[in-house]
């Protein structure tokens, strides 16, 4: 059924809106597929996994993955950074007791009202730490994920009169859910008009993803245009993706708690923005979708990159209490095997590997992009995603992302177990 | 600047749409109005004021209210019920480690993927509690406050054809945030069409909000077309505002955590709903708009809903544990005080007082409404929102709710120091 209503919904952006927009999060299909497909329809036993919250029931998050079980690959759902929260103790415990942060203000007097200032001076300090980017003068916004602070900022930078809607593009591959996300409520501000390589309108808003997903590229805006505007989405600009090469000091840029700790949950995001009516805009836009943003995450990722930064200038646990370099070296092991397999293979190809000096580590290193970017060399096969998922691996397949079936993106940010099973199935493709 | 964005916004959309839709949450000029006209500027200092979380910088919140200061009246901000969740103790504080719910997926195997498996239970438990509404049979939904429901409930009632915008209406007066958040993406899917009773449109979205904000009426839905489609507001459908006659069950109802226990700014709110293809839709919108609601934000609410359901089902306290005993005593003599002053007054008038049996408390009880929907019968004081200005009382002006300028909506919500200075100002007022 939800995969059904799915499908109808792609019908309905093609008829409305005459783009080939597939519906990039289709998740609850997903979800029901994999149910249905793998586990008979239960799965809903109260079990819960042995988790040590004491005080709510826990998250039944995703099912354990076996030698056997489907490997669901398709969200770069980063719960492989679990594995370093579980040994960070207390440090990076929250605790709100009943009668905290009751108003839906966080700071009447302050730029964005809803901005909790724990989090905004714990976001400047991390940048600080890092290099990726330049905070100083910049105005610090938070989201419900970078995915509503990109709605905010295609808003905030659409005009104000009666014409036509400003066109939306990135060059593909383009992140997935772009046309989807940009298109849904088919608004009269901004509309979808895809491969930014090949627009040729006077003006538009350029999506700048770097490192880009799907395939890692590190990326300028493509477009020249004086009239043309782009807001930057760094979600992957950390160290143990890419080398950090300046700190990035463009007009607005997108960050997300999700891909740089691994608290995908927590959805939260956040903006730094040089401009401050395009600030101003962007705050509006989130207090009319939903009157600002959970206090509660807010706390949380405020501990949380408080946490990172201390283990960097406060701890004494070395390399344990180093987040991005634990990352990292998952990372490069992850590559290194993916590497291998795909050599074994004799049917699939990577992107290069690309390398540079990191200003953050202190030497030359490799990207590790968050997801592999696989094509499939085999005769016959148009449709990888199709393929792969006939062995019981969920991908994302290249049409969704403005390029050919043969492409497929695959998360490298899932468990250890799911890695591995990936890693034994795919050797075993031929 | 913030006021001149604000205003700016006012116009676009009137441009654009040809609504006089005044921007109801202009929270950000406000803010900006109230720190320059009254703090001159500061207010930024580190202070804290002293509240106990141990383990992040706490929130500013709003500057406390003494007799000479500015009453900020204009939004709901439940901030009364700080004083019984200071008497909860760990009963309601919730204790989240750094590696819990980091995954994007709730109950990947459940109907509504991203949502919390115990907040979930404790929606259910709340409801058959107090008997407000019908559960069995009923999806449950969480959302970014009920704020982001609403709009997930109007795309998932918009019809998926290329014909005209759906007309969304309400009978005036209707909360003021409804045509912005309606209108504020200029979507070709639905559009803000004014007061339901002058409605002749062929078919429509109806908003049902009872009690009514801003003027606590019970309402019912007044379009009686079959193609018609309600969306039941019922954000203060509790037993503090107004007495519990019926265990409701239409085809959607909104409701959410910050009328119910006072937390605001946890942002979560939660969808009952009938069919499961709306459902399915309302999902939809979620994923595209946030992907999901934060983990954080539900695990809290869980803990809180659970909390107000133990203090009537385990509790030895007695009326100290009771929300909605605490609740209602207090609205109840805050209404007292209120009706003393404006009779006191010979200008202002406010709607007649309402009873009925409770199902809840098992006796007839009056209503206690959020808000004040205040009118002023003085000669010559047609801006009753400018009027109290100058006495530095700030509401929400008659004009924004689709009614005429002599009338204002003032929170009932707040802390009992504003609500003091509040009502000895009102009562000078000749």
């Amino acid at each position: 059924m939800a995969g059904k209503e799915g499908s109808g919904m792609v019908v309905r952006y093609a008829g409305r809106l005459g783009v080939v927009a597939s519906v990039a999060l289709n998740l609850a299909a997903l979800a029901l597929y994999i149910r249905r497909r793998f586990f008979g329809g239960s799965g809903s036993g109260d079990g819960g996994g042995g988790r040590e919250i004491a005080t709510v029931e826990p998250s039944k998050g995703k099912p354990l993955v076996t030698p056997d079980s489907v490997v669901n690959l398709d969200h770069g759902d980063p719960t492989m950074y679990e594995a370093f929260w579980r040994e960070t103790g207390d440090r990076a415990t929250i605790v709100i007791p009943g009668c905290q942060t009751m108003s839906y203000f966080s700071d009447v007097g302050g730029f964005c009202w809803f901005l909790e200032p724990g989090f905004e001076r714990e976001v400047r300090r991390l940048h600080r730490l890092v290099g990726n980017a330049v905070v100083d003068g910049y105005h610090v916004l938070v989201g419900t994920g970078s995915t509503q602070l990109f709605q905010a900022a295609l808003y905030a930078l659409s005009p104000a009169t009666d014409g036509a809607p400003m066109s939306v593009v990135s060059p593909a591959p383009y992140y997935s859910s772009y046309p989807a996300v940009t298109n849904f409520l088919n608004s009269g501000l901004y509309r979808w008009a895809g491969d930014a390589n090949t627009f040729d309108g006077d003006t538009c808003i350029e999506l700048v993803c770097s490192p880009n997903n799907p395939d890692g590229g590190i990326r300028k805006a493509v477009i020249e245009s004086k009239s043309g505007k782009a807001i930057h989405d760094f979600a992957y600009y950390w160290p143990q993706y890419t080398p950090i090469t300046e700190a990035a000091g463009h007009d607005i840029m997108l960050f997300t708690v999700s891909k740089c700790t691994g608290h995908a949950g927590t959805r939260l995001g956040w903006a730094l923005v040089k401009d401050r009516e395009v600030a101003q805009k962007m705050i509006k836009f989130i207090e009319l979708n939903t009157i600002g943003v959970s206090k509660d995450s807010q706390l949380r990722a405020a501990k949380i990159l408080g946490a990172v930064c201390d283990g960097y200038e406060t701890s004494l646990d070395g390399e344990a209490s180093r987040l991005f370099h634990f990352a990292r070296q998952q990372m490069m092991e992850r590559w290194s095997k993916l590497r291998a397999a795909v050599a074994a293979s004799d049917i699939f190809t990577l992107p290069n590997e690309l390398s540079n000096y990191c200003t953050f580590v202190k030497e030359t290193i490799t990207t590790n992009p968050p997801f592999a970017w696989l094509r499939c060399e085999k005769e016959g096969v148009k449709d990888l995603e199709g393929f792969l998922r006939e062995h019981k691996i969920i991908t994302r397949g290249g049409t969704k992302f403005g390029v050919d079936g043969r492409f497929v993106r695959v998360s490298m940010l899932d468990t250890d177990e799911a890695f591995n099973v990936f890693m034994d199935r795919l050797a075993s493709l031929k």
